[in-house]
């Protein structure tokens, strides 16, 4: 029977919905509503148009109203806002945009993707400031043409997330001084605030002002004035601090709305009215490791969702297995991607999990390979069991092929075990025999075995400053190109003929430049009759660039006589 | 109790299992022999050397006996060559090959990782050329030191594995005239004909000179004498048919062999000598996808190999739950990855089992970033379970990410309905939202629950002999650009309007550029009554690519008016 279905939304989950609506149904009709002029468009490559690593506005558009109607057979009516849901009359109001006409639509099956604004709080001041947002083609069109046009080269964007921080980038790719302000102590949440010290370094040296723990007070004439006191020269303001759902037109029409305040739905994306769905930013999901819902701005779950729509409307069988959320960004030469729990995630939700972490810095490639680096890799899994919980990899490398791994692996309620007995594919210019992820396991499951004990890098000035013993295993010429204050240096190398220097009564610390070496010497050390030993993992690499941000920024005493990124 | 192992090699396997042994004990007495002057070199990464990515030969020794012995207190002993066990008395004669003295050592446990090594077989006038072969440092410096001192450009690579390819493509670019021979069809066995054929066309263009299905014959002065007569200039030989597992002192000491000819092993990599391990590319493992022993001379299963036998002889448990073989491949501009079975295994092994494949070509990130482009993908699955059986993906992008998946799918033993699952994470510079996983994943299961039928490229050349109704849905301007000789131009944008020139009588192909316009109008007409309609996987830019370097060498006609790599 034909049916007549319409979609409010016309990006990636309308557009995604259509398409497959049509493939599974020649005969229905499909009538995608956009209350803007695109439909189909990346909006997560919008950020890139500011650098102009996409040079044309156009480019960012990937499909036209003319070519869903002549290669789909789909109506894609841009410029048209669906404004009112009649659902005793399974009928909507869309207002034409253009003509401001006013007219009616009926339908069997109505697919809500509507998505998410971005926030703008109303802070004093605010009409001081050139306010921007980043939704669409026409906000970074409107945005980069502003700031082609003016002669000021200040630009403040406020909000560390994704599109914050790839705003921020782009920005200054672009040439622009731009300062990234962030209210909280940290930008990026996927990632916890040891890993994301990288990427506020990555900022940092990109010449980004970077203002993490810093709150918008005010708005003076171009100045954001922050809680601090500082004064911001700001020509343009980008407004990155979230989204919140499109819920005012399902709220109005009586569908039910989650306890995040996103629209609900059930396993289908159905909403509490039969003929209704909703899919995308718009709706909230199962967290299936966190057991709760949560809202989940991705577009890999938006269409997944609307292929999902347009099966169960064809009476075709889905499965939603709920999600875990993985997500990736470029800032400048590094890659950062994570999947699934973060310790921040677990500590803010009060779940009552049990985990521990492996931390570790390993070649992304061969090492003698033309640019091989280190990779930072951290994964958190489940005690006893060792299920894999969630992971966050940042490098100059392939970051995301080894999350991608863990994400799999976590679909599978795999464990550490699990990850040691993978076979990944290895040549050297892709990665090294034993990669970072069978080397996390391995170093896991050594965990779960209490084979060692460990501290990670976060403990370390601690440490320093309750003058903890501290050893440095790394050769002599090592240590003298920087190192921990008042570690002592036993080289692993000299180790076994010097453990008298080592006192048995107080814990010991040991560290290399990865934690390979120290792991080795800590191993070495309890099978000689030492019992308070631990690794530091991530040790001195991970260390420096775990202090070096708030060292510059917050004008403290380094706990590292000289840094050392190599 | 402290125990004394002797390890056979100190490469791959031995030196892995050496530094496992030293972290289970302290006080265990290890000695590694070596027969070669270096232990732990990089063997994957010898054909680099040619090339000058890795310069000098040393940087490709990665420990040396004084750091084994200063940092792991293992003394490696080089130019030291294991000539005989006596398993009555757990000794073995070792040769001192630089005194020629021969002494005695005694042992707990014995680990062997002798390896393989390179077969030159007898071929007829084989001392009138220079023939050399990669196995170790010493080999790689020798034919580079070699080629180096000649006036002659022309060498000669005999074998198409992945030693004999990447020696090819090393060689080329270090600018000398090279020849790949390979006597059966194809390259590079673990990608099926179709497929591989983007590679011959990458040697090819690259100015190797890749000889196919040509066997050597005998060898003149400075030449390679083919069985189809050619004569090949060659002033340099690199034999690279193959490896035969060292078993030569195992089998003259009564250790059992198995039926591949390689070392038999138990689950914990014991010999039937309860006191000798075998690991590394000596021994035969099963594979778990086909059942069966087979030899895998692979870095990463030998290094896990060692880590369990290591943890054995310590009483610690290993699991070992077979193997699937993954690999990896760069060729000039294109990489190349695979995992678990292909068509050609399941054939060459009789195996009884139904299967199904997926071949796509899609972006491997966003389009509109730079340097996205085409990966070409292909999928086996079993029907009708739609488990994974196996990948390859060949393209200039991250092939490697998603055969890693691909391979840590098959681990879990999931199905094309888990791929479809998967959330893996996205950004534009490195993905697209809905990833060649999450594809594959998509139309492996249409293809189980009959949505559309489709066939392989490599059936083309005999639907256009026998004149079959090929569509080519692109747009005219596609068309005109090279088309498939005797195909009709239906652009997807007129199909709807045009079905009258659809036969209903016959069966009909549709492609396009990829195969997604082409999947989509396949859906269409059998939604508008054609019930004969196949869509031609890979559609024209895989088939321009499959056809390519036959029609070039073979001096055949080809199918399409012009082909497009783009």
């Amino acid at each position: 029977m034909k049916k007549k279905i319409l979609i409010v939304g016309g990006v990636a989950g309308g557009a995604s919905a259509a398409a497959r609506l049509r493939r599974n149904s020649e005969e229905d009709e499909i009538i995608m509503f956009e209350r803007g002029p695109h439909v189909s468009f990346s909006n997560c490559a919008l950020p890139y148009h500011l650098s102009g690593v996409i040079d044309s506005p156009n480019r960012l558009v990937l499909m036209s109203p003319e070519k869903f109607i002549s290669q789909y057979n789909i109506k894609a009516r841009v410029n048209n806002e669906v404004i009112a849901i009649d659902r005793e009359n399974n009928t909507v109001d869309v207002r034409d945009l253009v003509s401001g006409e006013v007219y009616k639509e009926t339908y069997d099956k109505l697919i809500l993707s509507p998505g998410a604004h971005p926030i703008v709080p109303n802070i004093s001041g605010i009409e001081n400031v050139k306010i921007f947002t980043i939704r669409n083609v026409v906000d970074i069109d409107k945005l980069n043409r502003y700031l082609k046009e003016i002669e000021s080269n200040d630009v403040a964007v406020i909000g560390g997330g994704y599109i914050g921080v790839e705003a921020a980038e782009n920005l200054r790719e672009a040439g622009f001084n731009v300062s990234l302000i962030e209210a909280t102590k940290q930008i990026l949440k996927p990632f916890d605030y040891d890993m994301v010290q990288i990427l506020h370094k990555e900022l940092y040296d990109n010449g980004v002002n970077l203002i993490v723990g810093d709150k918008v007070e005010s708005f003076e004439k171009d100045i954001v004035v922050l809680s601090s006191g500082k004064k911001i020269k700001a020509s343009a303001v980008v407004m990155a601090i979230g989204v919140a759902p499109e819920v005012k037109l399902a709220k109005e029409a009586g569908i039910q709305l989650g306890e995040t305040g996103a629209i609900k739905v059930d396993k289908n994306y159905k909403t509490n009215d039969d003929d209704i769905y909703a899919v995308g930013d718009a709706i909230e999901v199962y967290n299936s490791l966190t057991n709760s819902m949560t809202k989940l701005s991705l577009a890999g779950p938006a269409q997944k969702a609307a292929r999902s729509v347009a099966d169960n409307i064809n009476n075709k069988s889905t499965i939603n297995k709920g999600y875990i959320g993985s997500s990736a960004i470029k800032v400048f030469n590094y890659n950062g991607a994570s999947t699934g729990l973060n310790e921040s995630l677990i500590k803010a939700l009060n779940m009552n999990i049990n985990y521990d972490i492996v931390n570790v810095i390993l070649n992304d490639k061969v090492g003698i390979m033309p640019e091989a680096s280190p990779m930072h890799f951290k994964m958190l899994y489940e005690v006893p069991t060792g299920r894999i919980l969630g992971a966050q990899a940042i490098g100059k490398g392939d970051v995301t092929k080894r999350i991608d791994i863990i994400a799999t692996v976590i679909k599978f309620n795999g464990t550490v075990e699990d990850l040691k007995d993978l076979e990944l594919c290895y040549a050297p210019p892709f990665s090294t025999a034993k990669d970072v992820v069978n080397y996390v396991g391995y170093v896991g499951s050594n965990l779960l075995n209490n084979d060692f004990k460990q501290v990670n890098i976060d403990k370390v000035r601690e440490l320093v400053e309750s003058n903890a013993f501290i050893i440095d295993v790394r050769e002599k010429r090592e240590y003298e190109n920087g190192h921990i204050k008042n570690s002592t240096n036993i080289p692993l190398s000299e180790l076994r003929n010097r453990t008298n220097e080592i006192p048995k009564d107080v814990p010991v610390y040991l560290h290399c430049r990865t934690g390979q070496r120290s792991y080795n010497a800590t191993l070495a050390l309890q099978n000689l009759g030492f019992t308070n030993v631990y690794n530091i993992t991530g040790s001195f690499l991970g260390l420096s660039f775990y202090e070096y941000y708030n060292d510059k920024t917050m004008n403290r005493e380094s706990i590292v006589t000289e840094y050392n990124f190599k």
